[in-house]
């Protein structure tokens, strides 16, 4: 019901700005009793950290999470954890620009007019750094599930960078961590360093597409009408900064199939129900099949270039702004772990609320 | 937080299978002293109403709404608002198929396996009955609108059925109204109909495209960063049956865009901020700018087809199923008033949530 | 959030009006498989019905509720339960002195205030007549309860009237229903009942203390710090109308115990843990210990008198008021099937809740 | 939903255990535009704060809040704002004596059997010290209520320690600050002082009540069924440590009154009605009346005490128990400034939910 929660039983509350002080994540209705320690977190926010490699922001963060509560001895306790990561490099002076002008493309504007307020440094609350929180967060729900579920594997990567795709048939999951765009495909990835460093020295920006899948995914997690697991998924990945679009399996696409294509066929394999296809996502009716769970999520490129655009000031008047600073030319790179935090999160929380209205037994086949 | 409300100030909660004896909406949260009847929610269930022409399912449903508490003397209380609607034509021997077997590309084996029990009787709690229940709240959602908020307008209409895309620049909205697949374009209406009259009458069903959009909207709705406007627009959406992808603004497209593309340009108007694009679909960090709110989300095919798909059975045996019974070869069409409704209903909760967090007044520009 | 709603997982929301046609509770996220039929909620249903004696309203209504969704051949299928109950003795004339009159005491003034607007009939939604919903929907809690605890006992019981107490010393359980006060103590309800029809004839109403008990709860239903079980207890026992006081264990007596007299002293019993005394009421720390969850509650007398009181009307005279018509001279009396119902709706919440986060195991003791 | 929040709009979250590096408040929904800063907060947290006489426990917390964020140039800004305040003095070797056995009458063993584990340094999450944080948080609510009902007072004191009651005859409101009880009644607090001091000095310790007040509240606050005003209340200060029983207006006591008495005759005033007396405590269906709100609660006496008391270990031997370390003799007088922050925090959630609802207009009476 809050404004800056998500999730049911497994529920993450973010607060912070860019450029204050700190910035942080509490969680709560997290399972008593998991191993927990603050390097099991920063794994993750390493992966989403700025500064990496000349494609992301040149901010330098650490982005080093501290557990202020809900852990003793090494182990959670069931009382809310409290992430907080300092921040240590807020050089506001780079906006002083965005203090009267309106980013076009940005929130900028629209922070001003809901709350006739707005801290403009770094974005502030609407900056992409709130996501740092997620990830911490969703560190804490993969701990979870290696104990609860050890099969369960989520992975996410760029499939499409402008309107440069990967090929499907090049695809090989080993080299997502082998360059700078979670690229499952090599040679794309090459294809997209160029793009990129062009559009990056031109003072450009870029949209991308990122998929995020699951594997071992339980049949059964999610609930009719309004809690289904796409559902979900679906705001939890559009609550994500700059993302315009989800899709779930097939998704947009599935407006092209016929009923008979669309339908993934069902056969018998030694453990259950197999398919012959996923335009499904696996989700059926809001609730999980046991195939792999697919969403992918359009991000909108960075608003914040220095290409000149026209805008308006606080007191109305018409101007043109070019946005100095440290920005990410493609912020779709590091949306990616953004995105797995996220798919961490709500499929704990559906295993929890699973548990608690079902319990450990459901319908059986065969 | 319940499996079966959305809403955080004006809260909806549905009930009902496609075959009992009713299903409904409990509408919780409503201003007082707005003008409301049962007519005035029928104007909407009749978009909707099944059988309406050979496109749609031949199921005959009045689904004529009674108003059961919340109203007195014409008029909204502030107290619940409970909507039911009779199902009257339930022939459930037309199920009689799938009381042992799965359709492939139907909730039928998710809600088996979650809940070890299942009503069969045309889907059940599944089924795109559920959704006249939404369109009764869609229509007090809108019975509040019309006081609050007199120059809101929504408008939902298709895009696209199969692969055959409207052409933008033919949109006359006014013809929306002349065909039965809620077009705004009249060649293209054309069009689909022959298409689907010959999906139809081979016994297959096809995904279509919804497009709705919210104009009027003044800036200021939403919140970061978990309550966003698009985050509960998305969920909303991907919530009603069949949804499989949901785009705001460019949507999924904003991932070709560069950055220089994206932004909307902003200039001052006479009222306040005008923009020379949308690609933003009226929403910037979460937050409504004033322009038009514009959501689209595709809607897969109907599985219950006619076509033999190979599935198993409850006992784990393999076989073919063909789906006899009423069955909508288009599902998007019907979808429209759905989607109207839902945004309806979010853009009332968080015209009331604004209301509630911040008041009347917004930060001034100029 | 909602307003008429509670529960975290079980989540009941009620709705209708005192006058209308007819009221009823939509309960959410109640577990699948579980028997269910109308004459199970029957049976809890004609304990609060009116009309059965001389010492409660005369009004004639059969409460018989109706089973719209949520079950299907005989057993929940975990989707929502609506419950329907109709009215059919609504004598509105009765209530045609309070159309324009203030009761004292009575909500009657507050709803106009806040809404601007007020369904007079019978107290509109501030009826007690509201409470038949929620045993209704108490009756699923106890139905799903003896599935997973059917150890789990919920007594409740009338232990003041007035300023007369039962003697503790004379208590049998098996009194309750010998006596129409739901007394367990046989003396007791003789005063009362001389008592009661004094002031029944004399126009003038009484307040009283219900207290419910709760056996065989297991230790470990809870959570701190918001969401506690003794919170949630009070809150759902204060949520009956006219009730203005709720005490757990001890209650407002704790205020004059030391810490040497209040700490119930622990030893170990066959089955763990037993203690020398249950000034706790059942819970520490807002967790339970397994001890009798013990509940009491204080009724106000009804305002609906005979006794002439001075008032206002809406448009602001001075005047006074009777009320005719049909009422309690005692609600708390029918209050005790109602705080059962409470009780046994929090109590599922929390072992669902605990499941949920905690799972099957729980700290070992020996 | 979660566990460690409260509230609709304006919603807290606390975190933090005893001894761990910090706990805090999360504090979400604030309007913006309202001045805030660390010291408008600390006044607050100053008056709950220990060590500060004899009569509380002697450990030395400077509880110095720290604002991480959602505020901006002294002004909130909308967003979430969080509250953190440091553990300084966690003599964890204190409660050395308490890592196997459990107190009576303390949350250890709920604890254990809930989790499975537990942060015994000081009670972890159980502690009082949780009471801290929903000081501050309530410091934020009364800046917001300054601006937006400037004439809202809330005030709290204590009525009764042990059996030993205030003479309401001689209540002087400005007395309430002349003694470390917050009595308003300078004789009583002397009696009290002596009290205490033998309890103190025996090892042993006592229970209370205290009243908190609200004046200024408008009319109209509250909602039928479950989010009452009496409700919110009841389950806020319920979910204080130690909390028993709680009472509204005239609380247990109402079940001793007739009718005639109870109900609260109304009369016209220059500004409105007016009432003879205020049975309902300013509550009337759950909605305010514009009366002064008057809620009272009894607070136990803390089991940590010197006495020894028969418990068992953890693995299950029976033994004696005696507490050592720093404890409250009469936690009731700390609990004053934490049940008037309460008050503050459900009175502005009810605020912002009738904006949110009703907006600014209600009905007029004359």
């Amino acid at each position: 019901m809050s404004f800056n929660s998500f999730g049911h039983l497994f529920r993450v509350t973010t607060w912070g700005e860019s450029h204050g002080p700190a910035l942080g994540a509490t969680v709560d209705g997290c399972p008593p009793n998991i191993p927990l320690d603050e390097t099991m977190l920063q794994v993750w926010l390493d992966k989403r950290k700025p500064g990496q490699n000349k494609f992301t922001t040149q901010r330098q963060e650490a982005d080093q999470v501290e557990i202020l509560s809900g852990v003793f001895e090494g182990k959670t306790t069931g009382t809310p954890i409290q992430l907080m990561i300092r921040n240590t490099d807020q050089r506001s002076k780079d906006y002083g620009d965005i203090l009267d002008k309106f980013r076009p493309g940005h929130a900028d504007i629209t922070y001003w007019q809901k709350y006739g307020i707005r801290d403009h440094r770094g974005g502030g609350r609407s900056s992409a750094r709130e996501t740092a929180a997620r990830v911490a967060a969703g560190g804490v729900a993969r701990a979870v599930l290696n104990v609860l579920m050890p099969d369960l594997r989520i992975l996410g990567y760029m499939v499409q960078m402008g309107d440069k795709h990967i090929d499907r048939d090049l695809v090989d999951l080993a080299e997502i961590t082998n360059n700078p765009f979670w690229a499952p495909d090599a040679k794309a990835a090459d294809v997209w360093a160029k793009y990129l460093n062009d559009l990056r020295k031109s003072g450009n920006s870029v949209g991308a597409v990122v998929e995020v899948i699951a594997s071992g995914v339980p049949a059964g997690l999610g609930a009719p009408v309004y809690a289904k697991l796409d559902t979900d998924i679906s705001s939890a990945m559009m609550s994500i900064n700059a993302v315009k679009g989800v899709e779930i399996g097939a998704g947009m696409g599935a407006a092209e199939l016929t009923g008979e294509d669309n339908a993934d066929e069902i056969f018998m394999g030694p453990d259950g129900p197999v398919y012959s296809s996923n335009h499904a996502g696996g989700i059926l009716g809001g609730i999980s099949t046991g195939q792999d769970v697919v969403c992918r999520f359009a991000v909108k490129p960075t608003s914040s270039i220095l290409k000149p655009r026209k805008t308006i000031t606080k007191s109305g008047e018409e101007t043109e702004i070019i946005t100095k600073g440290r920005h990410d030319p493609c912020v779709g790179i590091r949306a990616v772990p953004v995105g797995e935090a996220m798919m961490a999160c709500v499929l704990l929380d559906h295993i929890l609320l699973h548990r608690g209205q079902v319990g450990e037994n459901q319908g059986q086949i065969g």
